[in-house]
């Protein structure tokens, strides 16, 4: 009886406080629910009120709210027709006041039953899961989600991402921002500098065109930029840190380009030293993800896209531990080593020491607000069909 | 861009410092693992370590770990052959070092992935479900697992008790401890009393039998007894308790009999002041559980069994925000007002002052070990087929 043991372990020897235990119920007063009263015969609330069959607890709590109750008729069982799982949306489809709540939570517990049944949990994986979630939202903190984390490197985040902003064909996939976005966007010229004198890392000259799926530019569209420096580091991970670096907002060019020049930067990993980090070692993965720039793109008319780049030099692009990144985000980045093109970039003479300057393109689609609507309509009809 | 925003704030405009994000990769440094080196050519690893490629908090990692690296050959795409759950999927299949672990995420990343497209969540559906678990992380304490609660009232406990413990036709259903067992159950011989003096609620006897599915007695069958008082109100919750009540370990006699004294207990509420409070409220439901008394039954060759039996007079029989309550373990609790029975029970003269005791009976049947080893394997062979 291993549930006996650890709910006597959690228990610890030491009383619950009548105090604790009833604190709830005594503070937690209800408004009045006219309706559910009135579904009851007075005799079926003289019985929730009678002291012989219900304790103090549940009686102080009585008189603001009426729960609702029902007769209990059948028998759950295993292998019949009439199992726990229609056990319990066959209550909530009685008791739920809300359509999509119960839309939810059906699918909920019809999955998680199927889940339960497929893998037949022991007690001991069970309690696994149980402190696994216990714990990941105790160690999480303003900087850091572990149930973000976790919905990250389960796929569910970018499927979520997908499901709810759908690309029509041959526009640019989006992906999650990560947890380095942060409000603070300078607006820089296009071509001019996103990193601050002295930024680790070797140069790199980023060079786009944004358009839509006619081909035509896009002027005017808003591009945020962040990255990692040539160390895998973010500004606002650096301690000293006094102002955005390596983050821009660009405004595209008539012809719908958008240039900068900055630092190729490098891998770096998820925060694995908590529960996400046990999470993945138990399943033989890496927390590291591959070098990328992250993207926001923004103009009036069309599908906010967020996305990153990733340059097909790196690792670990099969392997992204929150599967962000798509085949169709990585490019070849070039090695430019004629210094003439270097000017024509708009690096000083001494800024390239390092005898290249890596040049790094991307052509970005965006979606127009009809076409992605027209998308979604046709997918929500072929998922009712 | 919900996500931005969300990420965005839970950043609250502070740095995070290189540290916090660092120091993960300095200190948790792993064992060599020859195998996975060998899976690489020498290539492969320089890549790896090459500083324009890789930042510094992973090649930190690198002096006693070469994570295993896969190259990204397919585009996951919604609506193909190939969506992000195949890429998952792939991936544990390749990388897994364990079979169970394997097995087990495989059908939850299918299940989760296959909720996710049937409810289609918007990113503030995602949001509140991360800030729930998060919640309920923080919010459980050593008398209190809120993940746990969750378990319980979205019928998961009770299934896998169910899966893990099935009951051959004809014997007595199991349900949860719950959070009240305790390793303290003085021994107190069959026919005395329960209830310490002064305990709160009207006079009660219990007496059953217990018996094999052959209708055998099992003399000396071990019966840990645990009940709330006629409040509501288990021994641990009274801050000023000093001994066991309403709680102890009974021995069946040599006819499989165990009776005692002790007071009719009344309904209660699970803690709902927490995040599962809210949980039920949003699903109509309430956090009220019937009256009923726990069992914990144990002989040599027979299946352990954990138990409790509710009273037919109870309300909340059909609602039981834990799905614990089973029809075969409900029962009517007889009104005996003749006094002459009062003493054949064992209530002194002064003892009964309400002008009746309550007479609760029941018949258990255990399960012999090798009765259940066969269902088990019944049941593994019809979930194989």
């Amino acid at each position: 009886m291993g549930r006996v043991q650890i709910l006597s372990r959690m228990r610890n020897g030491n009383s619950i406080s009548l105090i604790q235990y009833l604190s709830f119920s005594l503070t937690s007063r209800r408004r009045l629910l006219p309706l559910s009263v009135n579904r009851y015969s007075m005799a079926s609330i003289d019985k929730m009120k009678d002291p012989l069959r219900v304790g103090k607890a549940i009686r102080a709590q009585f008189e603001n709210d009426i729960p609702r109750d029902l007769p209990l008729e059948k028998d759950f069982r295993e292998g019949t027709s009439y199992t726990i799982t229609s056990h319990v949306n066959e209550l909530h489809a009685q008791l739920c006041p809300d359509k999509r709540t119960l839309e939810i939570f059906t699918s909920l517990v019809n999955h998680l039953h199927a889940f339960a049944r497929e893998v037949r949990p022991s007690h001991s994986e069970w309690e696994k899961a149980v402190e696994y979630l216990t714990r990941a939202g105790k160690e999480s903190t303003e900087f850091k989600n572990e149930l973000v984390l976790l919905s990250d490197c389960l796929g569910l985040s970018a499927l979520i991402d997908e499901l709810e902003h759908p690309k029509p064909e041959g526009c640019t996939d989006s992906c999650e921002p990560g947890p380095f976005y942060t409000k603070e966007f300078p607006e820089i010229p296009s071509g001019s500098s996103l990193a601050k004198e002295g930024t680790i890392g070797e140069p790199m000259y980023f060079s786009a065109t944004i358009k839509n799926t006619k081909g035509e530019p896009i002027k005017g569209a808003k591009v945020e930029v962040w990255q990692a420096d040539g160390d895998g580091i973010y500004d606002v991970q650096y301690p000293n840190r006094t102002e955005a670096n390596d983050r821009a907002r660009i405004i595209a060019e008539q012809d719908g380009t958008v240039n900068y020049r900055g630092k190729l930067p490098t891998a770096y990993p998820i925060p694995d030293d908590g529960p996400i980090g046990d999470f993945l070692k138990a399943l033989g993965r890496h927390p590291h993800r591959s070098a990328h720039i992250h993207f926001r793109l923004t103009a009036p008319g069309y599908d906010d896209l967020t996305t990153a780049l990733y340059p097909s030099h790196s690792p670990f692009l099969g392997t992204d531990p929150v599967f962000a990144t798509k085949k169709s985000l990585v490019s070849d980045v070039a090695e430019v080593k004629d210094s003439s093109k270097w000017t024509e970039m708009g690096f000083g003479k001494d800024e390239v020491t390092t005898g290249r300057v890596w040049h790094w393109k991307y052509d970005f689609v965006l979606a127009s607000e009809e076409e992605v609507e027209a998308l979604q309509k046709k997918i929500a009809s072929s998922s009712k069909s």
